[in-house]
């Protein structure tokens, strides 16, 4: 029953604050900023009115029901008497933010195991504690200010880091560098935890992309089993932190994971199929890809570059990450011989079109040639930071063409002047991926076709 | 003699054209604006005067001596009787610009051959052709106009692709991310060749750092010679382009390079030394590193992060890259103790500090005196894109302290407003090696520690 977090009807925010700066402040600034249409209940023993919002002195006295419960608490023994307010209330639902539980060890552990206690008497789910909760359309709890509404989207992060998942979320958000429909930053997950979330989001029909962050895991057996059902229907991208002995020792001083089940989760993540994060840009670049392109049937690449050796060192990565590239049918060839000074070959050299017909025509014409041959998935389509490029993204003929072949494509940059290339990277890396190195777009590419080929090879087997 | 190719006294452009945007003309206004204080003649047989340089009608009407001569001319014949010119006239120089050579084969090979021929009998050195010559602060052959002078930096960069050479080097020149002494592209390279030139830059006190793309080599035992002998003595960067089969298929049809002797190559990288980048980032971005930053003589890293996650993923990244992250020093760790919540480790979380302290003051305690520590070698600092990083990177608070601590560093960027990281990435990146990814920053630093290392251990035994 994870609904509950994401669609409540009404939602109570335990130290609600009216001064501006204040966590408690932000979270229900958060709330009302949100599409959310249900009732906001303000709860702080001293304040009457917060936002436009009534306040109430304390949970009790919220007339209706409350599906929700977020709190900010200044101290983890307030936390567990508002966690026994909340079971006489009859909440379902419950996020912790405040830290100071199971992560900081002695006294906390205590209190998180007096929460579980509750939680478990009493039927209360409870994402946290030490955690921002949720970033999406409907609901933010997240600690850090939102200066623009999450899209709708088709990408769901899950992340066991409150800071960040707060900071990435409001920087993803911010910059519309994904797709988001969720973030979801779980903590210490003393109860809701990446096993229910891969669940749940695996049955919902807008998601279409999971990116998970764990420092540890709750239940390998379960995840495998989760992971290997949900691997198959939509792209799990995992970053597992604490993968090294370093970042095992790293990880118990952050939250308290215990090293030794990280070996478990680099089996789990090879053998049920998901795509493994390196860093968190992987993490989101990955992410991007996938929700943004088309899945290839195999992995047979066209290079479309301006700069030969460009194209060389492509080839070179190509081969690296497990990607072929094809000699392109003479029918390809033949169409185009007339626009290449040597002979039409892959990488596919639009130089001499480009001083031919000029650019946007060679966008036009032999790009989607060589893209649209059928001995040709997907391409790596490489753009310099010139003026005639931001043109083009600007008048979104790249856009369209992919758009219209429907191969997938990574777009990389390389060379060109900063002033073109910040405006080619965020306007184009609103709608396609788009690397900053050769090195990320391409392996990038390599987990997008390895995904694609293990999933067109499923469908088959289900015939 | 490479000093004549960068000192030269007089330079002849042969086919120089007063008619904007001609490369004829690219070429004269470059050098024209560069900070060359010698003769400049333009040869083009219907102009009197280009950009104010009397014009002359040909190469023998020019009164005085010529050092150099550079040539852009329509056909491949009319290069082959100007270099007869160039033996009559006594000139030891010429950089041959113009494409149509070996690379397009056939009769261009011939035309070729017959310059290699001439320069031979007559003592004429010849950098090209197919290529962009040299930027400098003191000559700028190539055929992009610079928006910028030089600076008299330390890094050298030596290209075999004359396209990417040019927009590299406007793209690096233009946006100062690399303290650039001189760019050589060397194309075809019939005679002028790697080895020349990395035999010049190994000798040249003003230069810190050589980084080379290479699409094949002249001749691999000199290289490995003479390259174990320079990288002994600074750093050499290498891309090899073409390394796999894929990519020396490219290769060849791109600059005819003749695919077999890449894992020469790659041989001599490991056995001399040299440094192997993967694409054209990390050839700037390990350039960048070793230009700015001291050599470390050992790899036991500090890392220095706002963010526990992060911490933990840079700790795995640097497991596997081969960097240790030991602890600190009982000293630094009770003097910091304040400043922590948890105990204080490595990673250096300072998260609690800046909470306390605020961001700027952290930075000038906590995070000096982690990075003091005797038992650090190098740091990876972590950055977020947020308004008090600007402010710290424009009061040069970053910069200062690690200039004084004296210890290599790189910085990661991690999450953050666009409209910051962009600004803190430019700004700080002028003086510091900036990533926007942990792995780029994490590889790069692995670089600098292995490098330094074997220095150290050389510098032992040279005792």
């Amino acid at each position: 029953m994870m609904e509950i977090f994401f669609k409540p009807k009404s939602i109570a925010v335990i130290g609600a604050s009216g001064t501006p700066g204040k966590l408690g402040y932000v979270i229900v600034k958060n709330i009302s900023d949100s599409d959310f249409s249900g009732e906001i209940y303000p709860v702080n023993p001293k304040s009457d009115e917060i936002l436009g919002y009534k306040v109430y002195r304390s949970l009790n006295q919220i007339p209706g029901e409350v599906d929700l419960v977020v709190t900010a608490l200044p101290t983890p023994k307030l936390t567990v008497s508002t966690l026994e307010e909340c079971a006489k209330k009859g909440v379902r639902a419950v996020i912790i933010e405040s830290a100071g539980f199971a992560e900081v060890g002695g006294e906390g552990k205590l209190f998180q195991e007096q929460i579980v206690d509750i939680a478990t008497k009493n039927n209360i789910r409870v994402m946290g504690p030490n955690c921002s909760g949720i970033v999406s359309r409907d609901i933010v709890t997240s600690i850090y200010p939102m200066t623009r509404k999450v899209p709708n989207g088709n990408v769901v992060l899950i992340g066991q880091s409150g800071l960040l998942a707060a900071g990435m979320a409001s920087d993803i958000v911010e910059n519309e560098s994904l797709s988001i429909n969720k973030i979801c930053s779980i903590g210490n997950k003393c109860d809701v935890n990446e096993n229910d979330l891969l669940e749940y989001f695996g049955a919902q029909k807008d998601v279409d992309v999971i990116s998970m962050y764990l420092e540890n895991v709750a239940d390998g057996k379960n995840l495998t089993k989760i992971a290997r059902k949900v691997a198959t229907r939509k792209p799990v991208i995992f970053l597992n932190g604490g993968r090294t002995e370093a970042g095992a020792k790293a990880a118990m001083s952050h939250t308290g994971s215990i090293a030794g089940n990280s070996r478990i989760v680099e089996t789990a993540i090879r053998q049920t199929g998901m795509i493994k994060a390196d860093d968190f840009t992987e993490l989101k670049d990955f992410a991007k890809v996938f929700s943004t392109q088309p899945l290839p049937k195999g992995n047979r690449i066209a290079v479309i570059t301006l700069a030969g050796s460009v194209g060389v060192v492509v080839s070179d990565l190509c081969a690296e990450y497990g990607l072929e590239l094809p000699k392109l049918t003479p029918e390809t060839t033949d169409s185009l011989k007339e626009l290449f000074d040597t002979p039409v070959a892959n990488p596919v050299d639009l130089y001499f079109s480009v001083t031919k017909i000029g650019f946007t025509k060679t966008l036009e014409t032999t790009f989607p040639d060589a893209f649209k041959d059928p001995n040709i998935d997907a391409a790596v389509l490489i753009l310099a930071g010139f003026e005639y490029t931001r043109e083009a993204v600007q008048k979104k003929i790249i856009q369209r063409i992919v758009k219209e072949v429907g191969k997938p494509v990574v777009v990389c940059m390389i060379v060109g002047y900063n002033r073109f290339k910040n405006v080619i990277m965020d306007e184009l890396g609103k709608e396609l991926p788009v690397f900053p190195s050769l090195i990320s777009g391409v392996k990038a590419l390599s987990k997008l076709c390895e995904y694609g080929i293990r999933h067109h090879k499923n469908a088959l087997k289900g015939r």
